[in-house]
């Protein structure tokens, strides 16, 4: 019975032969398209394709037909495909409900196609997909940008709902589905069950890790699994096995599903709105506990790990921690790696899965103390394991162009990483890298682990989220994006200004004063140059990007391409051609119109574009220059566009009619600063900030240097 | 008793001797000067300094500082100065209350200085004006961009408010003034009065006429008086004299001030604020009637120009028509202009003044029938006579850009021209050219002649405004202004690619639709090539400015160039580098996506930027790509962005989801078109857009052209 023969592993990117590579991915191609057409077709009555036991997910129709549009809507987005194969099944079959929200029913009504149609339909799509691959442009390895890869993203797609399918499956009442026969023999569950061993505690020493799969790496990924996350990861306990349905019986007995204090804010939502009262395949029939597998029912088998979602894995480790007065929580993502660092090799290395994983062994999960690594049980495999990480990509995280939204809605700290593969995780999903993130009260064929944290503290990461606030946006584009229009970086030009006059006027370089740091671009080139930098803005939203660079963290950010349509970013100081790490720059929130009395005695004040955004911007300009020393340099570089937005008419410094008479921004400035400044230069600059792909504000702003002479 | 002596008229720009020009200014300046002190020489009391005998204006401590303060703060806004002589003051006397409105009364509080400070003020600037005048940089002609011209401007200005104090003057109490005596001979009232002569109308006959000042006219003037308006006056008849206080008379006898029928609106809601009930320097004392002059009062003088606002003379004039059936009404600026070619010559030839101007003969009204010119009398002189015409820029009005709200903010349709001078106008209001104008219940040395209009039809002119509303006048100055940004005119860029489609191609050029003209430059680019165009906008407010070049009337728009400044535009199709006037253009009110029916048969279709304006852009591509022959281009200019402003989500053309993917705005055109049209081209072009002095959007568009095959 082993049935990884028929199940291929995923491909590898690089190979010597075009040619076998290209009947390779057509082999894998063809596998994981009758695979799934296996699993529906131990669907006996089509009426099953129209019920939906699970009301936050599509009925079964819409995924069967799904993973062929969506190899027809990704050809056709990368333009090797011009026509449609079927409007109607590919529009309706595109889009799933959110599957992630269980608090936002989607009651939409749909116009279903017949089993037949979508029979037929995946018949001209797999025919249509041979020829491609027949056809296609190949060369090795193949490449993110390749149709190989697209046909590679299919098949993984394909195996994805390979799985999610067979979850919602498991919700059908039995009578829908084919009893196990010798015509599905891959779908035979397993029939060894007992009681539970006893779990333990075991200790995983502490270990440098680093997450994240590599570029250069021999198998397909999502976007999610690339870059870095290099991690020291302490000393810990976790359990031997999976939490068995044995172990989790005592939770319930306990009490567990009735006692909300166990139970996150979140967990005591759901269980109000769904009135669990159990793990999601059990059964409870006069008085005696039952699973329910793919195909069967047999009763609760006490040495399989359990299946819950994340809620409940919480809440068991909550009343564990209670119970035994230690740090129970689930894995981190680190954590979970440092386990399966006890697994030797990888899915596509093995001769015979040492796991229950990739449909090898069983069509169902199988005793938690079966397959080991090391001491511990069932590192990968059996079932998914929940872990205490949100999703996030890492650093260096790019989405790929052709499935933009295949990741980053998931990065919002709602989407918690299942890890480890179940007995159906086939493809990407049975390998090491594989990475994957649903909401928290999801079901899949997924259980968990505990571990004990010996600090006392569980060691989460905080989501590093994309900005999307348009403003701050496309601040952090212009100053740290490429630079657009031919004009060179705006901070750049003013830095350079300020530090050439610096150097011609012969001013001392210990302080300087950057009001209107914004995202803190200037302050960063400025930096090597002067002993400190006090880097002010008045919004704090702004000032955080310049802390979380200056504290070497990546910063993410979003712009617009075309309407709904945005690219993502990601920037951090290191791959930025700036000198020096800004060590010396203090980051505040401040009013530079009631600035605090220790920010003083600079050598040089650079407000940059303060003023016009000040409610009271000569209020601002008194107060600034007077923290500059005698012989000091202020440096203001404004557009004098005031406007209401900021400033009410009557604290403009220019633009308005004063006395009847019209006064320029440069003009009032010059007429304020005439008593205690020199004026010694003035210079035209170019800003230019992108709005959208195609749109840009482009200003001509002025930069002008004032000494102070009393 | 010829005054004329002691007046200077206003000098010649032009001359052979730099130094004898300096010398005439001087001495120009110092007459002004002392002209305007001898008047308030006439004050015997302080006090009257800060009464407001008349609400809607300041007391006279204000003008009294005023005109020295204008000179400062021009002299300041050219930066021939950069200290000022006295900040209080020049805060103070700097802006006056809008002296033009009646409904909209300004109860602000005023420290005034005191007439001992305003008139050491006066002295420190009469001799920082004489060194300037000594000093400055002299050559002939005298520009308008000179200090010399700055100077004019400010006796000019200052002339202005000798009359308009005057008037404040004559409703105080007499008990403020110094009675008239040989200290003050120049200030000697007329004495001559009696029964007025009966007033009759003359033919004036028909004749062309052209209004406003050259260029390189010899004399200084304010901006609106350049120009040129070409008109052709039909012939009228006209009073004989102007309407005397006992012609007037019969009017008040008649119940004219009690009978609403009989005046405007706008005069009934003046009426009813005022209560007026005869004129406003005349006095009725048991039963008899005065008149009410600068130092004295005397029996009402019945052959005397009566003195009232415009409001009164219309009333006047109604009632006149209704008494004689005949269309009676005041002259219009133009039949002014035809009976003041009576006069012979101007101020400045005259060697005695053949008319009560200039303070040559009286300082006061005289008898109507004293100066003649031709059968007409007082065609100039006597009392300003209020027209018909409200006033407004010629074609070619450019603003001075050291005073650019001397004349826009009256060209309202609010403010009616005042022709002809009264005995107190001098310098620039003397002459020929004068051209002032204020709101209609303004109280001035003003009468009226009125005209008989034989056609029954009152030829006024309707204002030519100044377009002001940001969105429209953006796009007046991108079609029609100066190149921005190096980048070449949008439109021409657009219509240079539409006709070398068509004839690279070989299309027909007989009908062409151009949707979105907005305000019509393409349409005129393309208006030579094409046998018809029409051009069509969602829009009317955009479509007028098309409609109104082609009728060859001049475009007035703002621009913004900080805040609350604006810089003011004129264009004409003449002065454009247009080739035709586009006659064959129909500018016609439309929505694309509900095209009428005759707009068909197109060879040509140019949509520009309609669709992402478009409430419906999918129908609009649908209707007008309907709408071209077979073998006809269509040409798609836009920028793809969408936005909620003007399109519902649902109806974007791209810049969306479509089924899960991200769908392009080109995709989703390309997939729309594919049907009926093969793509010939694509052209991506830049767009810019001037927000304001420093700020541009600038826009990278693409136009496809398409060929129409079914």
């Amino acid at each position: 019975m082993n049935i990884i023969n028929n199940q291929k592993t995923t491909p590898q990117l690089s190979g010597h032969s075009v040619e076998l590579k290209r009947a390779e991915l057509k082999d894998y191609f063809r596998n994981t398209w009758t695979t799934y057409e296996s699993l529906f077709s131990l669907i006996n009555d089509d009426e099953a394709y129209y019920l939906r036991p699970e009301p936050l997910r599509h009925p079964l129709i819409f995924y069967f037909g799904h993973t062929a549009t969506f190899f027809i809507n990704k050809l056709i987005l990368g333009k090797y495909l011009t026509q449609r194969v079927n409007k109607k099944i590919e529009a309706i079959c595109a889009v799933g409900v959110d599957e992630m929200s269980w608090d936002d029913l989607n009651s939409e009504h749909y116009d279903w196609p017949t089993v037949a149609e979508v029979r037929e339909y995946r018949h001209q799509v797999f025919t249509l997909i041979n020829q491609q691959i027949d056809t296609m442009q190949l060369s090795l390895p193949i490449q993110q940008d390749s149709l190989a890869w697209l046909i590679l993203m299919g098949c993984e797609h394909e195996r994805i709902h390979l799985e999610t399918s067979s979850v919602i499956m498991r919700m059908l009442p039995m009578s829908f589905l084919s009893e196990y026969s010798s015509d599905n023999k891959q779908w035979q569950a397993c029939f060894d069950f007992s009681s539970a061993p006893s779990n333990k505690l075991l200790r995983a020493p502490e270990q440098a890790i680093i997450l994240g799969k590599q570029t250069a790496d021999e198998t397909f990924g999502w976007d999610n699994e690339y870059g870095e996350l290099a991690l020291k990861v302490a000393e810990f306990n976790a359990s031997k096995y999976l939490v068995s349905n044995q172990e989790y019986l005592t939770f319930i007995e306990a009490g567990g599903y009735k006692n909300f204090i166990y139970w996150t804010n979140e967990g005591q939502k759901w269980l109000t709105f769904s009135k669990a009262e159990m793990p999601r395949f059990w059964r409870k029939k006069s008085g005696e506990y039952y699973q329910r597998n793919l195909l069967n029912e047999i009763p609760l088998p006490m040495n399989w790990p359990v299946e819950v979602n994340y809620l409940e894995a919480k809440a068991f480790c909550q009343w564990k921690s209670e119970q035994t007065k230690l740090t129970i929580a689930l894995p981190t993502e680190a954590q979970w790696a440092c386990l399966r660092e006890k697994l030797a090799g990888d899915t596509c290395d093995w001769q015979q899965a040492p796991a229950n994983i990739n449909l090898a062994h069983y069509a169902s999960s199988c005793p938690i103390d079966r397959f080991s690594a090391g001491e511990f049980y069932d590192v990968a495999g059996n079932v998914w394991q929940w872990s205490e990480s949100a999703i996030d990509g890492y650093d260096g995280f790019k989405v790929h162009p052709l499935y933009d939204d295949f990741s980053t809605p998931t990065f919002d700290g709602k989407h918690n990483l299942i890890k480890g593969g179940s007995w159906l995780s086939t493809g990407n999903e049975a390998i090491k890298s594989a990475r994957y993130a649903f909401r928290r009260h999801f079901t899949q064929h997924a259980g968990f682990r505990y571990v004990e944290n010996l600090d006392g503290i569980i060691p989460t990461i905080p989501v590093n989220h994309f900005e999307t606030d348009n403003e701050i946006c496309q601040q952090l584009d212009s100053h740290y994006g490429k630079t657009q229009l031919n004009q060179a970086n705006y901070q750049q030009q003013i830095s350079a200004l300020v530090l050439d006059n610096m150097n011609q006027y012969q001013v001392d370089v210990d302080k300087c004063l950057n009001i209107g740091c914004g995202v803190g671009r200037t302050a960063f080139e400025l930096s090597p140059f002067f002993q400190h930098i006090d880097a002010i803005d008045f919004s704090a939203r702004f000032i955080q990007y310049g802390v979380k660079l200056q504290q070497q963290e990546s910063v993410r950010y979003t712009s617009i391409i075309s309407g709904d349509i945005v690219d993502f970013h990601e920037i951090s100081l290191t791959e930025l051609p700036i000198k020096g790490q800004g060590k010396n720059i203090l980051f505040s929130q401040g009013d530079g119109c009631n600035l605090k009395a220790n920010f003083d005695h600079y050598d040089a004040v650079v407000i940059e574009h303060a003023l016009e955004k000040s409610y009271q911007p000569k209020v601002l300009l008194t107060t600034v220059s007077q923290r500059l020393k005698i012989g000091g340099l202020l440096f203001v570089i404004s557009d004098f566009q005031y406007s209401t937005k900021y400033t009410e008419k009557n604290n403009w410094l220019g633009g308005v009619k004063v006395n009847g008479e019209n006064v320029s921004g440069f003009d009032e400035l010059s007429l304020r600063l005439s008593d205690n400044f020199n004026l010694l230069d003035e210079v035209q600059l170019t800003r230019v900030v992108k709005q959208n792909q195609c749109t840009y504000t482009v200003t001509e702003t002025q930069l002008s240097v004032w000494q102070k002479n009393s």
